[in-house]
């Protein structure tokens, strides 16, 4: 088809999406792929353009790892959470910050757009309280392990989203939290964005992963759920067919939904633009977990 | 190329539009056309929602001599001015405010945008003078003919623009003017297009017509100039190059040039969603008329 | 009595007003009577100037009907509707939006006053749904005749009225409503004023007619009704004493007297500034419809 | 004529004055007489609602003297100057601030205005300096005078005024100025009323007085002179025709021509709603001086 | 400790008070005593400039017994209430409008703040109406007695405070009210102070008086009650503890408590500073009256 | 002196700077050092608090080594200059925006200000291009040096800076600018203060440093230069009295005097509070460039 008919047919979705708020999620492995992280960058752009105040929440797990590395730190991961010491912790601040946080803003500039990088931080955008200790089996031991730096989000105040975005910035957000005290905390990013989304009234939040959604068969790409309800995910986690690293983003979108989003979605940031694909067709990507 | 692609093809243009504003002009013969007119509607309420602030001014000659038949008047066309008594300025008037601005505005309305109907009229927008006599040579003998209510414009008041466009409104203007007595007078759309685009500070002005261009030989669409500039298009005119409906045409667009618009087009209006690949491509269609 | 004083006097009806919104309601009556006509447009100008902020809906049937006949077309009206095919509609659309509001604008422009065109299409002010068929008797026969392209109103977004309202602009509305399809549907203009009344939340509506109120006996102005309920004035129409054309009018006040606003009034437009007598002095004119 | 035909033909008068700011100085004399004040003080407020912003400079005298009898202090008055030693100061301030521009206020808001007393104290509106010893002739005899706690007007600070204006309110100015040791100083309320009116930008300053204007032969009313180029006024000082208590008024009105102020009036405050008559009528009343 | 480190230690309590409202309450003896009055003064605008937004109401009794006494005017106090004839009304509004007030807002100024003098008369702040008679007993016989110009207050309209506080002005307010006639009515400047605090919605209320507090003994400074509640207070009444010009102050307290205001304090004024010493120590001074 | 009294003497002061901006450059040294850094924050927030704009600029070398160390990369100093590759880069960037600016983000945070961490990649706050080559001379064999990712100050936008500040935010700027291509470039910290103090109009930029000034002899304090003009501070570099790490401070001083900022000031931001008592007291401290 040509590029002016593309255009024009894209004029209902952009109608629809135009004056409304969205979040995005970007985890690690997107962003560590420099061709996923440029296609959904010029996505978020082209969004922010048209009319639609996006705002992006990113991850970093293994850009993180490889600096730990470096240093000569053992990464531990206990059930998908990063047990975190006070070195660790500067680690995950200076790479998620400064590094992948800083480089998202640098790549949204090159682009046209205008980013900020922001972390719970920044007026104090969210804090989180520490987890304390969690209860894991090890080698058939059960044992409790504290997990340190690792916080749990205890508050949301949108006004620095607000402030930047009505002057047509695209936050870009780090999930580091503040806690009482002041302390950087650890904080789980599709978390992060769930509360984002509610807090700030968003009509959708868009998960961008590496697999293609919620799929029954996770070899079986036909298995895919196109859309489910809240209490079906429920189900699907209790099953187990829900499981490892989809949990958060699941529990994430269930809770956006309850707290108001109008849609989410789990979709493959490493296909190249399913960002647009998702919002600018109608059979859309992905699952979608929304009210029945 | 995939439909997601194009899109993001489109953000260099986007980014580069975004804010500006464009002052489209359709002639009468574009409108007749069902498919023509509702390809310009759906550019122009595009545009609209990726942030350019787009004004619309119509002709009407076709639908105004269709009601003059009708009413058993006989329409009198002197060097391409409409000889206008006061009953033809009634007709054009109930033609153009009532009949092909309202259906524009409704048009906009069907795809998502929000029209409004705009004359000379509402809050003094243009006003305009009585031309008076003229000198024509009819059948080698030369006349004075008095062309009655036709005006030329005077001075824009562009305030009535400004509030309604910064809301979100897209103004679809009528070429009828108000005199220093508060009577109407039929003035030239492309003018009004040409002025209303210097006074608003407009970054294009888009001449939409019913042929390619400005062509050396108009049955040779290989000739078509693709870009000229004021100075050159006067040696066209004088040439005889340029001639019959292209002049007013020519001269609106080096006017509105002089005038501090930055680029100038005359496109052909018929051709699907000219506009978007005039805009949206670096070769463009028809033909620019700009500085140097 | 002085100039000067009765400026004066003027003062505490002045302050009552300041600030307010009236609609005013002008039948095509008093618009073809030229002397009444810029007798009512003066008194507008005059309370925009004074802090009122004025609506005026106009009619048009006298307009109309000359203009079918004109081209040939027979008007046809059943119990007060004009049957309104597809023709008879572009009639009523060029005349009431081309003609008569535009002639509005512009006499509003003479005194000084910055006048604006709406329909119900611009903007979307107020949206219709096709009436459908009406029984009616015609020589002691019972039939259904489709009235065509006449409209019931179904809502009403204000949104219009208040951005050039605020700015200063006496918005001049033909009661030409917009359909879900984009069409025009003709509407009656009673209707329009009272429900426009009600969204804007109007203080007054002046329904402008060319008798001077209801009367108990028409032919005896002594008998006029200063002022009744909405109540009453039902009443009066089972009793027939409110009858004809005066019924969508007393209709009209006593929906927008439970609609919010404050009082209502039927007065006669023929008389020079009935308007402001009725406005700034105790006694008033014509009928008030107000709630006990 | 009828009420509403004068109303009517108030409406060029209002569109000219629609928007602008007048300053009014009104003296001891048509204060202490309680009709003139009530009748200027209603035509202040009606000009407020007709969208005029109206500010009242006022003077005190008579009451001044009155008190200081009270107090037993014997009045001192100087060419025109009142010797202001502490005690009289305190005097001058209670009267002028406390009840002159307390009760206009309270006027106001009898007749519906909003009215707010200022003196150069608040907000340092505006600032003087001791004048210092004066020479004057006292039988015979040439001597020096320590004119005491009298200044001449350093600088305006206007910001008071339009924040209030702006608002609505009309500000009701008693002629105390601040000096630099934040004292008070009793200046003149001509010299104020001028000041003012050029600090803001009016329109027109009017000066009500007791008198009907500059006359030729006090004594004659023919002989006033119906308008005058401030050079005029210089030399009718010169000839002695412009002399007294005329003196600082004319000098205000030239200063205040040449800062920058259309048309100022020298007017008789006690002639009912000479204000109204000055400023809604062709021929206008008492003294014009303006730029010729 | 040095200045650096005090200004460090004040940032908690800064911190607390910015953006917050407070009003402050001074009465007459303060006032007569220079030094007071400017430490009160400095601490105002010192509040203002750190982002509080205070407002001053004043008394003036020993000023007004004064002036009436070089009147020749014989004082009447009955019950802690002046007997106020229209002669004695004039007097006090003089005195606190003209002098007292005047006096403070010319204070403000010296030291760098921008003070705007206020009563109830502008723009209708606050309205009483006559108390009417009042029964006394004077030498073992009862009898009524009619307080003349002694007003209670009926309502506050703030509008005029956040005008003038919005733009960094300190209001500086007289207690003389406006009755329904536009009379002026001398009330208590208490409980001026206390309705203030209530219609603009204070943080707190500081009444500012000549001994340290509510106490037990008044010989003794140790029996003074740091802080209470409004039921408690009520009991001290009802024992005699809180008697004469106290009784007042601390219903004012009361009934601003009641009325949503955060705290109430009792302090004393002519202590240096002590309004600073309430608001940036942990510890405080006088007496605070707030919800258990 | 009672701290009542040192508030209230600091009134001139705030007075004198409520309103203005302020930029203060704290180097790495002052940050590594715990307390001096808390101080600097106290002042900073209490500033932002008493109605000064304040911004803040950092640097991190100390902090920049450590991790550089741990990484097992040697840090490689030329003419005070770090030489930069891809590696080093990134850690600078993780160090000054992740660790030191979060850092100083959230000590704003525990003191109750409102911080936000920006860096020249937010907004395109600041854009640099590469320095290029750099000759040294290095055991008395001169050579050229490619220092790689270090980059000079090209444009500075304020947009960001302005958004955020006029909402009560505190900005804290790390010293990484943004190039053409999206790279990130490591800028002085002192031009950078300098470059942004311009280009807000501040009124003061302000050199935490840790030596108490320029000096004649920096063994002996007794030398310091409390001021200079631009002009003398150029003399004293020829003659070698400002060398090393104190260049770039006073260059930035000259620059941002003749860039319009009034005063600019090298303190030592050891000494606790040293910014308050520079700010709050006449005699200052550290040495002041401004114009003679």
């Amino acid at each position: 088809m040509k590029r002016e008919n593309i255009l024009v047919e894209a004029l209902p979705y952009i109608r629809n999406l135009h004056g409304s708020k969205i979040v995005v999620k970007c985890g690690g492995h997107a962003i560590v792929n420099e061709e996923s992280m440029e296609n959904i960058i010029k996505d978020i752009v082209l969004l922010r353009y048209i009319g639609v105040e996006t705002i992006l929440v990113h991850g970093g797990g293994p850009e993180i790892s490889r600096v730990m590395n470096e240093l000569g730190i053992k990464p531990q991961i206990v059930d998908g959470l990063r047990v975190t010491d006070e070195r660790t912790m500067e680690v995950v601040r200076m790479v998620l910050i400064g590094n992948v946080g800083t480089e998202l803003v640098s790549k949204i500039g090159s682009y046209g757009g205008k980013g900020i990088g922001l972390s719970g931080k920044d007026g104090r955008l969210f804090t989180a309280k520490k987890k304390g200790k969690k209860k894991v089996v090890v080698e058939d031991v059960e044992k409790e392990i504290d997990l340190g730096y690792v916080g749990e989000i205890e508050s949301v105040d949108p006004e620095m989203i607000d402030v930047v975005s009505s002057k047509g910035y695209i936050p870009v957000i780090s999930p580091i939290a503040v806690d009482e005290e002041g302390r950087s905390l650890n904080v789980n990013a599709d978390t992060v964005a769930g509360e984002i989304a509610i807090s700030i009234g968003a009509k959708k939040l868009m998960m961008m992963t590496n697999v293609d959604g919620v799929m029954r068969d996770p070899e079986d790409k036909e298995t895919i759920f196109s859309k489910m309800t809240p209490e079906y995910a429920e189900d699907l986690k209790k099953e187990g067919v829900i499981e490892g690293g989809m949990i958060p983003k699941v529990d994430s979108c269930v809770r956006a939904v309850e707290g108001g989003v109008e849609k989410t979605h789990i979709i493959n940031g490493e296909k190249p633009h399913s960002l647009l694909l998702e919002l600018f067709t109608d059979e859309g990507v992905g699952t979608m977990i929304h009210k029945g």
